[in-house]
């Protein structure tokens, strides 16, 4: 039974943590020692002045130009003194500001946002079983992602939805995106008029001018070069336009050890700094303090076979290094959490458990794919998503400070108490019996017996039920009536003008 | 097919990683500020100087009596004078040597070690159910300890082999234990005979005098709590008899916060660290330089129910905490790897790596249950055991030295693939093939329809198959022909005598 009014009843299909925007408070682990990292920070230096990156694009090729880069076809080699000059540019924090300004997040310093699965091909749950991304599904994840408030922001298309046709898909999507959810959102660069009208979108839904609009980040969007050495047309176009409009910009090179990268984590990192330094510089030749995040995808692939790994030692690793270089860049940096696993099992656990310690422990601001990724990114999983929230939730928990008052030291209650008793019934338990402990949504810690007695339910079947018990009860967050109209005004002109032009 | 000669073949069910003895390299993470560990350490003296501990061994009160405690009945009051002259007398360091003196292994410092699941009453494996544990199921656990070399001792009977009988069952799990492995073994001080039977056999089973025994650990014991402030007989009179013959003792508070300790994680580890001092200055009284090391096993349970909980946001700050009280003490630590959870699903998973990523983080040096734990201890999985040893081989790479050598920050390769290229067939990926990355032995990276083809198996069921392939291929450990006679005769002698005297 879906409830018709949004005010009559509380949250009942779980009781989650409330939104926050969580900080680390554990010190960073730093697998490099200060000599070390300097070695990684200057080899792809040298790698930028000696090798060079190749940029596919003559707008992006200008800027080099004028600023004095050697140029050679589309292959452009930046010295180490215009990286030092670029580098104080970049913001070190900054807050993106969604529709709802509630729901403003800081990336940088010790802050920590976590996100949606997305861009995954294909889709799954428990008793559909795996098929190809609808926008039915579009429409659930981002149903899931605004209910949860361990997920502070939308990374991408949770799912692509391949039955809306890739001429009006954005502009059906990114409407979806405003409307289920109030929190931030992320345009594709996948085209100049693509990026454009998720930015239009996004200042619409807001019912921002446009000085409103450009004077802070509202959105953002994420690119990846095409690794070894190279950024491409649509990513960089994207990139400069978001740039021009003051959005915020994800530089994330495509650095699989030994695949996309050399097969060693330093050496995949080298390029990945090469790679992501090109593109911060070129953000910063285009309009400077463009907020960008610096991305970190580095993990390796199983050389046999040539898949990839996530949540390895490797990437696990490879996060924690990518934490020190952004954090001697001054800059905030985005991570992933990742599995390999092709359904909700163990090993998709214990891969995206190791990840997202990975990306924790390094003190990444930004994590992707927090909640529902399986295949590698391939399918978003409807019971990992849940699955996954729960795991969130405890992190952030993790690092709310330990009540330390002499209350919580509980002298008088161990001398209430005394010795072969229990403090089941001691008025400091009592007291304290609400919110004493981290209460999961998702753990079954029943006895075996009355487990059993209950269906033997794994914890992938308790997610399904708990999965549809979450949409049934989710309800719409409130938007503006004006901004509503425009925003379906423009995606009803635009889909009138034919949208984007595809040849198919 | 059992093979025959232990010679003709290497290791065939899977390739793991060789035995070693690691050590952390990160920096452990501490949440409490030194005024803050202070503050605990001295509650938990005052615990001792004005509520006192019970000790409910008249032994154990006579050594108290004699160092000058105020003893009141079964009340001992410890003043922090004795307690500060008694910790510099235990050892910070120090190595239990078993009869393959290649097994040996180090406590202290920042070395780990990880065991076999402990004393569940019951066992399951996904084809025969849930059922209490046999001789025949602990042998197999067995079997599985000394087969994986992340796995380091012995940490107790992994199941409980019910169809023994109490008055020989430690006999025959002794015999075990030391001739389906060569690994450091466990003693449970369950009455003097069981104990001092279990330190026999350990010498015989080693060919040492008397002296050579207790001259160095050969074994250890693990003593709880009677939390509250209570410490029992059998465990008493077991700790002191092994403290007296030089053998290891953990002392662990069976500290559950909001049950046998206060509801804050703060207050329980305040009444965990009062009950360690107290055994432990008990031991230093027996025999000075007895080697102990610090038990925590403090977590918290769900108030609603009562139902211990493990791997909690709450479990974690306890581990790290009481590293840093054993670090003050200048004491090895022991830790668990622990859930709740009743099957080897993803919830298993998550809590077995939250307590995994507890301890480790903390700098445990002794971990028990690492490997088949379920039900808060009340099953050995045999499925989990395997999943477990997957995590433990990846903690383990994971604190293996990254190469930051010139060769690995690969500017070379970097500059012969190029753009656009690949790295799978340059010569740096060539000569670093085969030992380039972690290879695990029971992840899936397989694409989705390869997997799926081949009969979508979960985790759960490819560990299956890898049991039983690692049982088809065990071999025991070699034993010195006397040793091993000496050490059946024993056993022949002892259930001629009756064993231990049972009323049932």
């Amino acid at each position: 039974m879906r409830r018709k009014n949004p005010q009559s009843k509380p949250s009942v299909a779980i009781e989650q943590l409330a939104w926050e925007l969580p900080c680390y408070i554990d010190a960073p682990t730093e697998p490099l020692d200060a000599e070390n990292l300097e070695r990684i920070h200057a080899t792809s230096l040298r790698v930028l002045e000696e090798i060079g990156v190749e940029f596919l694009n003559d707008e992006a090729l200008d800027y080099f130009k004028k600023a004095g880069c050697k140029v050679k076809g589309q292959n452009v080699r930046i010295d180490r003194g215009l990286v030092a000059e670029i580098l104080p540019r970049a913001p070190s924090e900054f807050e993106v500001i969604p529709r709802n300004d509630k729901r403003r997040v800081t990336l940088g310093g010790k802050n920590f946002l976590h996100s949606s699965v997305a861009s995954a091909p294909n889709v799954s749950d428990i008793e559909g079983g795996r098929r190809v991304g609808s926008r039915h599904d579009f429409q659930n994840f981002l149903r899931l992602t605004q209910y949860f408030n361990c997920l502070h922001f939308v990374s991408g298309y949770p799912v692509e939805p391949l039955d809306l046709h890739p001429s009006i898909r954005h502009l059906d999507c990114l409407y979806d995106m405003l409307t289920l959810t109030d929190k931030t959102v992320h345009g594709y660069s996948l085209g100049s008029e693509r990026i454009e009208d998720s930015m239009e979108m996004v200042r619409l839904a807001g019912g921002y001018s446009e000085a409103e609009f450009t004077a802070t980040p509202r959105m953002f969007t994420n690119i990846n070069s095409t690794s070894p050495l190279k950024h491409d047309w649509a990513m960089l176009d994207g990139a400069m336009r978001c740039a021009r409009r003051g959005q915020a910009v994800i530089i994330t090179p495509f650095t699989l050890s030994g695949a996309m990268a050399p097969a060693t984590i330093a050496g995949a990192l080298v390029q990945q700094n090469a790679e992501f330094l090109a593109g911060l510089t070129l953000l910063q030749l285009v309009r400077p303090e463009t907020p960008v995040v610096y991305g970190a995808f580095t993990s390796n692939v199983d050389l046999k076979s040539g898949a990839p790994a996530f949540g390895t030692p490797e990437y696990t690793r490879a996060m924690q290094i990518s934490g020190q270089l952004a954090r001697r860049y001054h800059l905030p940096w985005r991570g992933s959490v990742a599995s390999a696993a092709n359904c909700p099992d163990g090993q998709a656990v214990w891969e995206s458990l190791a990840s997202l310690n990975a990306v924790s422990s390094g003190h990444c601001n930004m994590i992707y794919h927090s909640a529902g990724w399986l295949e590698g990114g391939l399918c978003a999983s409807y019971e990992k998503f849940i699955m996954d929230c729960e795991m969130l939730q405890q992190i952030i928990y993790l690092n709310r400070p330990l009540d330390l008052s002499d209350d919580a030291l509980a002298f008088d209650a161990i001398q209430e108490v005394g010795a072969g008793s229990h403090f089941f019934g001691a008025e400091h338990t009592i007291r304290r019996f609400r919110d004493a402990f981290y209460a999961p949504f998702l753990s079954d810690w029943r006895n075996f017996e009355t487990w059993h007695e209950d269906g033997a339910k794994h914890v992938a079947t308790r997610a399904n039920a708990t999965m549809k018990a979450i949409l049934n009860e989710y309800q719409p967050p409130p938007i503006d009536a004006a901004n509503h109209e425009a925003l379906a005004d423009f995606v009803a002109r635009r889909k009138a003008e034919g949208g984007v032009a595809t040849d198919f």
